[in-house]
């Protein structure tokens, strides 16, 4: 790392701000395409690529190299920076870019800053929706600027485990995630980066997921942990850069 | 059955606007308590019941009651009346309501009108979305007033299967399903009744659920065959209001 000294509580703040910025356009540039463009390919993974993510990416890639040219960014579109600078942008210009494809509105933006690869600034952005979570290191969680708090009343008997999937887990993993979920009152597939905003504001209580990437997962951390809620990897680690492809996020 | 002479192109018209106009207050009863009302209870199957599907179920009975006396009424919340008249309402006030309840806005409003047990009618509404498609026999499916149509450019091993949950199954329909859906290009779950209307707009092509009742049904079967989709039971036979549990629908 070039710069070990911590970003202040200001320069924390303009980073929101600017990641708002950068966000504000990446919403219209998804509802410009969402239920209107069918270019989409295949990636060599199976997953899909569109022209929006193309597009998100390609916006926010020009407006950090010109705002902050000392800044890393890793993207899913177009890849990591290989330097290991103080600061590092993700971005996950579509994720859930299968309910984008087959027109469902649970698609989102997500964007975050880390510092030293600790997550420091997170925005979970639904286009379709017109929603939006804001987190970032010493301030509070707040959903369309209203200050969010999570929900302590529900134990897991009680409630439900969310994941996108039952198809995103190995084996193994799949094995300890029933445990989990069967345990609960119910469990619920589809719902991508929503559950976690609607975990912020207090509407869910956990979800527990696998095959993420660095890209999908530092957006989440700030927004789940403003308003009080626990978010780690499955040994209970907390999520950085170079954590695992697992998370779990409980009220 | 009282009367086995069949409604006139012009009896459906009227019916659909009285189902439009019914499903504009469920909109408002929904909309009013989505995200706001934590007045929910389990009801003897485990499933939710919430304020909204009360209300939306209690308004639409009596507004057939009111203005049509001789039809019978079947709603989620309050039951079937037991006569066998000739036109019979379905009602599903909240379909999805884990979805409700958890603050997620795929959750619909279902209305269907049988005629001698077949749906000529159907109309599903997604409240927090104002997306709306409508259904009648003999006329064109609708979303948001304009005409639908299905797409017919995708096979099975390009396309998604659309389940709400792998959990909905029992094990042998869930090694069916598998069978399908693995061999599909990728399956998706958590969509509700949304499916059906997506699957109408020609956004995604094949859905294949279990488990469902006559009022979750009913109103899927004029917005989909509306626009061209075909949808029946897993043996291929027509859904009518004695139609088992099971539901398969394709573009």
């Amino acid at each position: 790392m070039t710069n070990l000294k911590q970003c202040s509580q200001q320069d924390v703040a303009n980073f929101l701000k600017f990641a708002n910025d950068i966000v504000d356009k990446a919403r219209d540039i998804a509802r410009h395409y969402y239920r209107q463009s069918k270019k989409q390919w295949t990636k060599s993974d199976n997953t899909w690529v569109t022209e929006a993510d193309c597009a998100i990416e390609e916006m926010a890639r020009v407006r950090v190299k010109e705002q902050f040219p000392d800044h890393d960014f890793f993207g899913e579109e177009y890849g990591d920076t290989t330097s290991e600078r103080q600061l590092k942008w993700c971005l996950d210009p579509i994720d859930g870019t299968m309910a984008f494809v087959y027109g469902l509105p649970t698609f989102g933006v997500l964007i975050a800053l880390t510092e030293n690869s600790e997550p420091i600034v997170g925005i979970i952005e639904l286009p379709a929706m017109k929603e939006r979570w804001c987190g970032a290191r010493g301030f509070t969680t707040t959903w369309e600027g209203q200050p969010c708090r999570t929900n302590l009343d529900r134990s897991l008997t009680d409630t439900a485990v969310f994941a996108t999937s039952i198809d995103m887990f190995s084996d193994e993993e799949r094995e300890l995630f029933n445990r989990v979920s069967l345990n609960a009152r119910e469990r619920r597939f589809g719902a991508d980066c929503y559950a976690y905003g609607l975990l912020a504001s207090g509407y869910i209580d956990v979800v527990m997921e696998a095959d993420m990437k660095a890209y999908d997962l530092m957006a989440l951390v700030p927004v789940d942990e403003g308003p009080g809620g626990i978010i780690t990897d499955w040994d209970g680690k907390p999520i950085k850069l170079d954590s695992g492809k697992q998370v779990l996020a409980a009220s």
